[in-house]
């Protein structure tokens, strides 16, 4: 009988990492995850990671053969293999992941941007098939970005392409700490942690009353926001308009960069649909030139939530065999 | 004999259209110019130019063979053959310049942005030999910019890849119109026109003496402001000081967008050298993310200032001859 074969698609998060095992067709066979945050040390975190993708590969039965790894990390670096420099996860400083799995495996393993292989996976199997020019902007933790120019996932010089979350909304004028050591990046706005660091600010501005009073901080996430904005939470919907007000005029910027089709985006809030696309539209649309308006996309991810990076990612290990 | 082949290399800007008849080895054989301020009516203008190009290559003699037209031009469309709602130059709306050049020739005409065809002429002539990943920012009366990836060039899904001088320093922060129709762009800063709007705020702001409080608006231009700022005016210094960090600020935001290996700066404010390029520099390193640092060449281009986009326009009709 011949095998299936199969790529473990590899999404590392700043608190989970997903994984998948993936044909060529992009159906996911299996999957399952590892808590990201558990893990100090690299060694420590691969060594667990590499195991449970052993094991579901055994599970899934003597049809299947794993071909490669593909990893998509917040500051992954095609180029080297590694993690750099990477905010929102445990290991600081430069991480070779990449050598990290050759300690257990001979098969090919290629490290990328997560948004990068989000937008990969969208152009495989999502809503940007057919399409030559669009970006993708993945809104979780923080904001990452991956841009396709001419069918080719655009890695730059030193593969670092696309860190859009780390430009500034309005230069040398923001008290809002980024977690790469600068103030008032555009994921310090524009994120899961963003909005709710803006909902902070709006409520202590406003003496409107909010069912969100009664939430710390740390209680807080996008959903909860989210839920407020659809029973018609005053605050929650400020916080939602504030945080696509801050995406459009930094898209605006995009489109004058390299004038995509499309952008995509991606990620838990960009589940809260109209909430989040329509100012961003509006601002988008108001700080375009002319010869863009009205012309460039803005949609939202075809693939589920967890799906895309990791389609991407396994995506990466049928290029790397056929290069 | 076997005759010389020459492409028409023609660089259309607000003020004067240059145009060089350039051999595939980059000579530039003959030039001469036309006004463009001189033509209401885009016949009229193509006419002269198509006619004044023939002057040229009947002077250049018999061994001559003219084998196409290359134009550079603000908001010039690869894909229509269009010049596009172009702010500083006569005619308005789109314009068919290249429907145009055809009543006159039936030899092919490509058009593009100026400034792609300055990255071009850098690419295949200057500083950028060898380079896959930079970008060229022209500044003249307008500010330009042309994105290299993977060698190519990118014209984005319309045409209009590279518009950086439309976007805004501080979203919704400014009064400063633009001839696009909105306010604060990074032209308005950062150009010929916008140095001299930058001078005229601190001279209005400043009580400290300056040569240059005896010029009218109309009288002043860059290099009036470069002489001053080299006799060490304070002014004429703050006024390049300024537009540095603006023009750095948004260096940093191209720097994430595509992560380049360089930036050329070219045209008549490159010529200032370290009046401008040491505030950008600085400016662009402050707002980077750690793992660009150090990491991104800030070069003056290596092609004069008249000649890089009548190369890069001239070469276009080489890839259109090979394509």
């Amino acid at each position: 009988m011949e095998k299936k074969e199969v790529a473990a698609g590899i999404d590392i998060g700043g608190t989970n990492t997903i994984f998948g095992l993936v044909d060529r067709e992009g159906n996911i066979l299996a999957e399952d995850r590892v808590i990201t945050s558990h893990y100090d040390e690299i060694e420590v975190f691969v060594a667990a990671l590499y195991e449970k993708i052993q094991l579901c590969v055994s599970k899934a039965g003597k049809g299947i053969e794993l071909k490669g790894y593909g990893v998509g990390a917040p500051m992954g670096n095609i180029n080297c293999g590694t993690i750099e420099y990477a905010a929102g996860l445990p290991w600081k400083g430069i991480v070779p992941i990449a050598a990290e799995f050759r300690r257990h495996t001979s098969l090919p393993v290629t490290v990328t941007n997560d948004a990068n292989a989000a937008a990969v996976g969208e152009m495989i199997y999502g809503g940007a098939r057919g399409m030559k020019n669009f970006v993708v902007i993945t809104l979780g933790t923080g904001l990452g970005s991956g841009f396709v120019i001419d069918g080719k996932l655009v890695y730059g010089h030193a593969g670092f392409a696309g860190e859009i979350g780390h430009t500034a909304i309005r230069p040398g004028d923001s008290n809002r700490d980024c977690g790469c050591g600068r103030k008032g990046c555009l994921e310090t706005y524009v994120s899961a942690t963003g909005i709710k660091r803006s909902l902070l600010k709006i409520m202590a501005d406003s003496i409107q009353p909010s069912e969100l009073r009664k939430y710390s901080f740390e209680e807080l996430d996008a959903k909860i926001i989210h839920d407020a904005a659809l029973r018609g939470d005053p605050l929650a919907l400020r916080a939602f308009e504030h945080t696509g007000r801050m995406l459009g005029f930094k898209l605006a910027d995009v489109v004058a960069h390299t004038n995509p089709e499309a952008i995509f985006l991606f990620g838990g809030l960009a589940l809260a649909k109209d909430l989040i696309f329509e100012p961003a539209k509006e601002y988008m649309e108001e700080n375009l030139l002319s010869i863009y308006k009205g012309k460039v996309k803005l949609l939202a991810s075809e693939l589920s939530t967890q799906n895309a990076a990791v389609l991407g990612a396994s995506s990466l290990v049928w290029s790397e065999l056929e290069a």
